[in-house]
C-alpha cells in the first residue's frame, strides 16, 4: 500500500519514540525534533508508510549516533514477554482448536508492541481477541493448507516481545508436518526482532531463522538479501506479522497471510477494518 | 499545563485536519503539508499546546486563503447535535440527578468532536459516560455550589456541535437560579464554536453569550477582550469544556471547574488520568 499524507504527522511520531527512547531532556529532545522536521519534506506519496519511516529513522539514527535507539526496550520486551510464556502454553492446553488458538495468541504479541509496559494491557488484548476474534477471518484457509503439512513455510516476524507469542503458532506449524522458515531483520529499526532476539527467546531452537538482509521496515525486496528472496520465491505459505509488513509486502506479487492489529486509520482503511480491530486476511 | 515535545507530531495533524477539510487532492494536501512543516521549527516548549497550535493553524489559514477551514464541518456538526436534543430530553426525564445526569451528557458531547460522523460513536459515548462515570468526580462540588443559586456562573464552551450538549447543563444552571454566561471564541479556530453556532443551536435563547474576544485556541489573557476578562474575574464559578481549554486556563490564577474527555497523552498525564477517561475536576 502507498503512504498518505495522514501518515506525515507520525513519521514525526516515530521519530519522536525513537528520540525519547535514549534521551529523556525535554528540551534536548525538542533540538532534536526539530532537526528532523525539515527532513519530513522528503516524504514521498509513491513510497509506503514503511519505507517513509525508514528514511526519516534512519536520520534520526545519525542525529542520535546511534543505529539501535530501541536496544534496551527490546530487550525489555523479551523479558516481560517471556514471561506470558506459562499463560500461553495454558491457553494451548485449555484448545480443543490448537492453531486456531496458537494464530490468536499470535496477534496478541502484535498488539503490545511498544506499549509493553503494563500486564494488564496484555490481559485486556487476550480478552479482547477471545471475545470478539478476528473480523477479517482467513484463518480457517491458513489451517486447511497447515494442516495438509508438507509445506514450507514463510513466517515473517515483527517486534521483539511479539516474537515470544509467535513461538506457539511456530510450534503448532511444524506439529502439523510443515517447514517453518522465520524472518527477523537485518538490521535494527524500530523495535523489530533481530536475529540476538530470536536467539533471546529460542526461537533459533523451533526452527531455521533467517534475516531480510535490510534493515527497512517492513520488507522492501530492492533492499533483501538473495537468501531471503529465495525463502520468499519458494515458499509455499507465507504468514506476515504486522502493520511494517503489511504496508510492504502488499506492493509485491505474492498472496500473504496478514495477522495483525489495525494499529491506525490509514492501515485500517486499506484493510477496510476500523482502528483497533484484528484480522488474519489473506491478500 | 504547557507543551511538551510529544506534541509537536500533533500540531501537524491538525494542520492535516484543517487541511483536508477543504481540500481533498492528495497531491495538493502533500504540497501544503510541506510548506506547514518548517514552521513546527517555531513551536515552543514554553508554551501551551493550545497557543502553539493556534500559531501552526493561522499559517494554514493563510496557506489555504481562508480564514475558516472548518467552517462547513461545524455546520454540520451542529446538525447532526441537534438531531439528539430528543435523546437528551429523555435522559433528563428519566434522571433523578438533573444536574448530575446534565453534567454527564456535557462530556458527552465533548467525545463527539470533529469525528462526528457516526451516530453509533455518539451512542457509545452516552453508555461509557453513564457505565464508567467520571474517572475523576468533583461533579458533587460542583451541584453543591451551583444549587445554592444566585450564583454567575461562567461557562467557557467548546466546539460546534457541543455545544448542543451544553444546552442541557445551561438550561439546569439555570433552573437552580443562577445566571449562565456561555463564552464562545471571538474568530474562527479549528472547530471551535463561534456567536454564528450559539445562535445556530439557540443557546442565545437560553443565557447570554459572549465571546473571547479572540481567535485563540482555549483562553489566552492577553489576547482576550476586556469583557471577557471581567466576565472571567466577576464569575463565581467557571466551567470549562474540552482540551484547549484546560491547556490554557490552567496557566490562570482561577479555580476552575474542567469538563472533558482527555484525548491525548499530555492532557491525560496532566490530569493524572488516562487516554479516553471523562473527567469533571476542579482545578
Amino acid at each position: 500500500m502507498k503512504a498518505t499524507t495522514e501518515c506525515i504527522p507520525c513519521y514525526l511520531k516515530q521519530a519522536h519514540s525513537a528520540i525519547t527512547a535514549i534521551i529523556s531532556d525535554e528540551a534536548e529532545v525538542d533540538r532534536l525534533m526539530k532537526r528532523i522536521v525539515p527532513h519530513l519534506s522528503g516524504t514521498r506519496l509513491q513510497l509506503t508508510p514503511a519505507e517513509n519511516s525508514t528514511v526519516i529513522l534512519k536520520q534520526v539514527n545519525k542525529l542520535l549516533n546511534t543505529d539501535d535507539p530501541f536496544y534496551r526496550q527490546k530487550r525489555q520486551c523479551n523479558r516481560v514477554a517471556l514471561q506470558w510464556e506459562g499463560e500461553l502454553d495454558s491457553y494451548m492446553g485449555r484448545s480443543s482448536d490448537r492453531l486456531k488458538t496458537a494464530i490468536k495468541l499470535s496477534v496478541v504479541g502484535n498488539v503490545i508492541d511498544l506499549g509493553i509496559k503494563e500486564r494488564v494491557d496484555i490481559k485486556a488484548s487476550f480478552e479482547a481477541i477471545f471475545a470478539d476474534g478476528f473480523v477479517l477471518d482467513d484463518s480457517y484457509r491458513l489451517i486447511e493448507r497447515v494442516q495438509e503439512g508438507r509445506k514450507k513455510i514463510l513466517f515473517i516476524g515483527d517486534n521483539a516481545g511479539e516474537i515470544v507469542f509467535d513461538k506457539v503458532l511456530v510450534r503448532e506449524l511444524i506439529r502439523c508436518e510443515n517447514e517453518v522458515v522465520y524472518v527477523v531483520k537485518g538490521g535494527p529499526i524500530l523495535n523489530d526482532a533481530l536475529i540476538e532476539d530470536a536467539r533471546e527467546v529460542e526461537m533459533d531452537r523451533l526452527c531455521r531463522v533467517i534475516d531480510t538482509g535490510s534493515d527497512w521496515v517492513g520488507v522492501v525486496e530492492k533492499y533483501s538479501s538473495p537468501e531471503f528472496m529465495r525463502a520468499y520465491r519458494e515458499a509455499d505459505i507465507i504468514v506476515s506479522k504486522g502493520q511494517g509488513n503489511y504496508e510492504t509486502l502488499t506492493e509485491m506479487n505474492r498472496k500473504v497471510f496478514h495477522i495483525l492489529k489495525a494499529k491506525c486509520d490509514v492501515v485500517a482503511r486499506a484493510l477496510g477494518v476500523r482502528r483497533g480491530e484484528m484480522v488474519c486476511q489473506l491478500e
